[in-house]
């Protein structure tokens, strides 16, 4: 009967009852008031994941660096500009979330200085002094109560030998690695593949546009949640 | 009558027969695949001014750097990321210009290396040296025979002593300045206000929209370039 097929065809509630905490986008770390360091991220991959999860079932927190996207429907969304404004946001609201998936391109650096007035130009080489940001995700994975944490690794070269040392190093529960050599996939790109790796086991999920992915990889965390 | 009135508010011919030349928007300089340096330009002053050169009767071309703006209708649009890029196009096609605008905020600086393979991030500081760019303002004003020029200067202090030294000691024709410190206006606003020098007259243009200013601003540059 249709109310039956309806139903079926309709997410499953994997995530019923589950609350789930999403970072997406870059970060920017100010230089001056003029000049800032970024990277190449869209947060296309976190918003889908939010989405997903919202659709799952789960109640979704979203930490937010600067993107040109829509906030998701449903989704409480918390916009940060820097690493150290992240780090703050989601180490705040972590305590009742059962899942933390790091998706944000968090800039591993920030400026030593900050300058409050515009830095002149009148050397032909500047240096600039960078100190490393806090690592959210591994605070996340470290904490007495963890959540299920979830990671990303961009990577260029080695990608199955660096995601695996990033799972075990960050002591994370899953680690989903893309190859961002290639343009096809990746950052701004709609679409996606991701090699994902648990301690027990990993999954191959090819190339799809990103709603997709993001549904396939938060239905593996809720099976990896369940188990 | 109504033909008359219709000629009449529209807006004067100013520029027939001139071609102008815009950079806009800012400029982005790779360190690695994944990170950049940039500046918060985003690109709107620089597209407005496109759109009032050519509402003025200019042929233009606008070179842009990475904007989330749609390409106005008429205007021959070249896409570049670094500074660099920008430098080389802008330095191939000013030949047959008679006004450049530098509007785009170019990085002044980009690094030294910029590594094929993401950095790893291991050391609890990292240096990184820049190197100059190439100042397509100053190169284009200096040509032996060059366009008349206007350049921008995006200041936090001092703003009228920055600008003039500006003007002189890049031989402009005319600069624009703002000031950035004040969030109401300028980068990502709609809004703009500019102090406008040039070496026989100053004037200032009052906050306003941005489309608006750069008509205000292309009329001054008509002005100076009849006299």
């Amino acid at each position: 009967d249709i109310v039956a097929l309806l139903v079926q065809e309709l997410p499953q509630p994997l995530l019923a009852g589950k609350t789930v905490m999403i970072t997406a986008g870059p970060t920017r770390e100010e230089i001056d008031p003029v000049r800032y360091i970024s990277n190449h991220s869209s947060g296309k991959m976190g918003y889908a994941i939010a989405q997903a999860a919202q659709s799952m079932g789960a109640k979704v927190i979203l930490v937010s660096g600067p993107t040109n996207l829509v906030i998701p429907h449903g989704v409480t969304t918390i916009q940060v500009t820097s690493a150290v404004q992240m780090h703050q946001q989601v180490m705040e609201q972590i305590k009742h979330c059962d899942v933390f998936v790091g998706c944000a391109a968090v800039a591993d650096y920030r400026p030593l200085q900050s300058n409050s007035q515009k830095i002149k130009k009148s050397e032909q080489e500047l240096t600039l002094t960078f100190i490393k940001n806090p690592d959210i995700l591994s605070d996340v994975a470290h904490l007495s109560q963890a959540p299920f944490t979830l990671g990303f690794a961009a990577e260029t070269q080695n990608i199955r030998e660096y995601a695996l040392a990033k799972l075990n190093a960050k002591k994370l529960n899953m680690i989903a690695a893309n190859d961002v050599s290639d343009s096809s996939i990746g950052f701004n790109s709609e679409q996606n593949a991701l090699s994902v790796f648990w301690p027990q086991g990993e999954k191959i999920l090819a190339m799809t546009d990103k709603k997709q992915l993001a549904q396939q990889l938060m239905q593996l965390v809720a099976e990896q949640l369940k188990s």
